[in-house]
């Protein structure tokens, strides 16, 4: 017998015909044996629809309240999901994220979760049932509602399954694992059978939308093994763990392209101390990313400073870098929009050398002009063309998976 | 500076342009110099919708879960009640009915109030906060969420307001207050300005649908003097409190028509002591509320027993019945379905005679035949003819109140 956490996503709960195929899953799983803790998201579209809602009185409306407003989805779904055991016969409680023990900081609708009292969640374990948990929420020592923001479900499945010693988390999503590149752009990506925290944390980060890095990094603190999978077939999924000797095997785990960078460069600053620190602390100050960062003699005299952030963050970083012209005396902002980030990952980088020279080579044989570059232990970054970005990673990952 | 309970129903935070008056109303009342505590409903609609996706998964879902679902209802409004407050600049905390400090007993879907611990209340008051209630809903000793069944939040405002010892529950509705007859079947029905707990309580009892009779009895048991007022305007509403000597000035306080009953005569019962208890007890049992109860002399042997029954339990009564025919010995069991329930309520009733006999002469003038008649020391009520109800309730609140 073993004790398993199963978290599904919005999508697998999107309606009472998917609740109930989660049911049905669930009721397997326990049929074979196994004590299972259960963590659901919100129906699709319920949270989208409760902010509206709210955005209707103000725009800004005030966080905790918020808080209380979108703890109601994942609440709906723990009922439904439990009504939908018991219509299988099977013994379920759903609990509450407050019920269920989980502790958080007061930072509401981003709450860190501080530490969980399983009692209750055993307790039910104990009793035979199997236990149902909102994922995405939480309270503070004092008993306020509180709810951990983007990918908050991921982080209390994992949470949770560290808390009670699970011996396996299962993290349901729409899609079969984790693959060494998107299949919809490479048709040769395949899935992996494992991969370790870091390359999994590097993916997210660069673009790869399984899953928020925090949930993995909290696994990678606490040590979860868990497995993302799908909810729509029985199909293994990808088990994300420590890395082992055997992982290092392999160079690359995967490629990927993030298309939402873009890429500002300060034009001609001059070669005072301080004014890099100055520019970074602002964009800092104003909460905006920054990722890549490449300095360059100017032609024209002093410095270019490039680095990319976030699209969405492109004009916000423009307009508060226009502030420093009189101060810094650089002399342009000049911005680029269509670029990719494209990314080569593998913990077994660290022990072969020649990844760099190989991916550049790849990219020279492809006409693929590099604008950019980062490096970790284990991973690769460049920037290049956004026109060209789908050629590309399709040539990097038959050059280095295929 | 008074302290004072607003409640408001599903239809007055029907959309967020409702709720947003509802805030404006608060702040009104505030800005007056007052404290209050709001409770609110679920918007409507809120609540069928959980119940029908419920339903679509199993005919009766289990209550604890039920319980789980329906609560996030008024957890919904209560977060949207506080931003529309917030949007207005006033400080204002929601908190649910477990929050609230609300023990409920365990029994699901219909829970009973057991006590009320507003230290968070109270505590959020003095600091300057207008505090946001979730009506309908408390928690059990054990942290079940439980809710209160039909009429609940009208439960809520009152047993709050006994126990911050509010000056004053008012509780919005979406008619003016309560009128000596429904306004929509008799034109001169007036507005009361007061009425006492009893009078209500029979109100409620014999058909008028204003509220519930459980709130009423507990405004009654601890003293709570509450207003029933329209959330569409300014009007001053019905005071209900503890009978004076003045109302007993007024004969009769209202006129009602309860068109919801059913009709079952149990015909030629054997006269065997025990037979009629046997009856009823079955039908007891089974959960049948029976309500008037007439017992003849039958023309054909034996005794006719009749009583009346919601119509909705018609059916349920009748089956019931006939299970006990062979151990019992009757004749037939008959039933009428157009029958009406016509009362008239009053405490003045008790000290002024020949209302019945004014009754029954209002009636014959009418043409109207009487099938069944129950009396106490504040009502009297005759079946009659459903096709008659309507006129015979106009002629009998123009003889006794216009």
């Amino acid at each position: 017998m073993a004790l398993i956490v199963q978290k599904f996503g919005g999508t697998s709960v999107g309606n009472t015909d998917r609740i109930k195929n989660v049911a049905r899953r669930v009721a397997k799983t326990r049929e074979e044996g196994n004590q299972i803790v259960v963590v659901v998201s919100a129906m699709s579209g319920v949270t989208d629809g409760l902010i509206k809602l709210a955005k209707e009185i103000i725009p800004l409306p005030i966080e905790r309240e918020m808080d209380m407003l979108l703890a109601t989805g994942e609440q709906q779904t723990i009922a439904l999901t439990a009504i939908a055991l018991q219509a299988l016969g099977i013994p379920a409680v759903s609990l509450t994220g407050a019920q269920a023990g989980i502790v958080t900081d007061g930072v509401h609708t981003k709450a860190k979760i501080k530490n969980i009292t399983p009692k209750q969640i055993q307790h039910l374990l104990d009793a035979g049932n199997v236990v149902i948990v909102a994922g995405f929420q939480g309270q503070t020592a004092e008993g306020q509602i509180t709810t951990l923001g983007r990918g908050g479900s991921d982080l209390t499945a994992i949470a949770l399954a560290a808390a009670i010693e699970a011996d396996l988390c299962q993290i349901y999503t729409d899609v079969d694992g984790v693959y060494t590149a998107d299949p919809r752009i490479v048709p040769g990506a395949k899935k992996l059978n494992e991969i370790s925290y870091d390359e999994m944390l590097e993916l997210a980060s660069l673009g790869a939308k399984v899953m928020q890095g925090r949930s993995v990094e909290f696994a990678k603190k606490f040590g979860v093994v868990f497995e993302v999978r799908s909810s729509l077939n029985d199909n293994p999924g990808t088990i994300v763990k420590e890395a082992t000797a055997s992982m290092e095997d392999v160079v690359i785990r995967g490629v990927s392209l993030d298309k939402n960078q873009a890429k500002l460069t300060v034009v001609g600053v001059p070669d005072k101390p301080g004014t890099a620190a100055k520019i970074f602390r602002t964009l800092g100050d104003a909460a905006i990313n920054v990722d890549m960062i490449v300095q360059n003699v100017s032609h024209g005299g002093g410095t270019d400073i490039s680095f990319t952030c976030d699209k969405s963050e492109l004009l916000k970083a423009k307009t508060v870098i226009e502030t420093l012209k009189a101060s810094t005396g650089f002399k342009a902002v000049e911005s680029a929009e269509s670029i990719g980030k494209l990314s080569v990952v593998g913990v077994g980088m660290k022990s072969h050398s020649g990844v760099a020279a190989k991916l550049f080579e790849v990219l020279a044989q492809e006409s693929v002009n590099i604008d950019m570059i980062a490096t970790s232990e284990i991973y690769i970054s460049v920037v290049i063309d956004l026109a060209k970005g789908e050629q590309a990673m399709r040539a990097v990952h038959k050059a280095f998976l295929e």
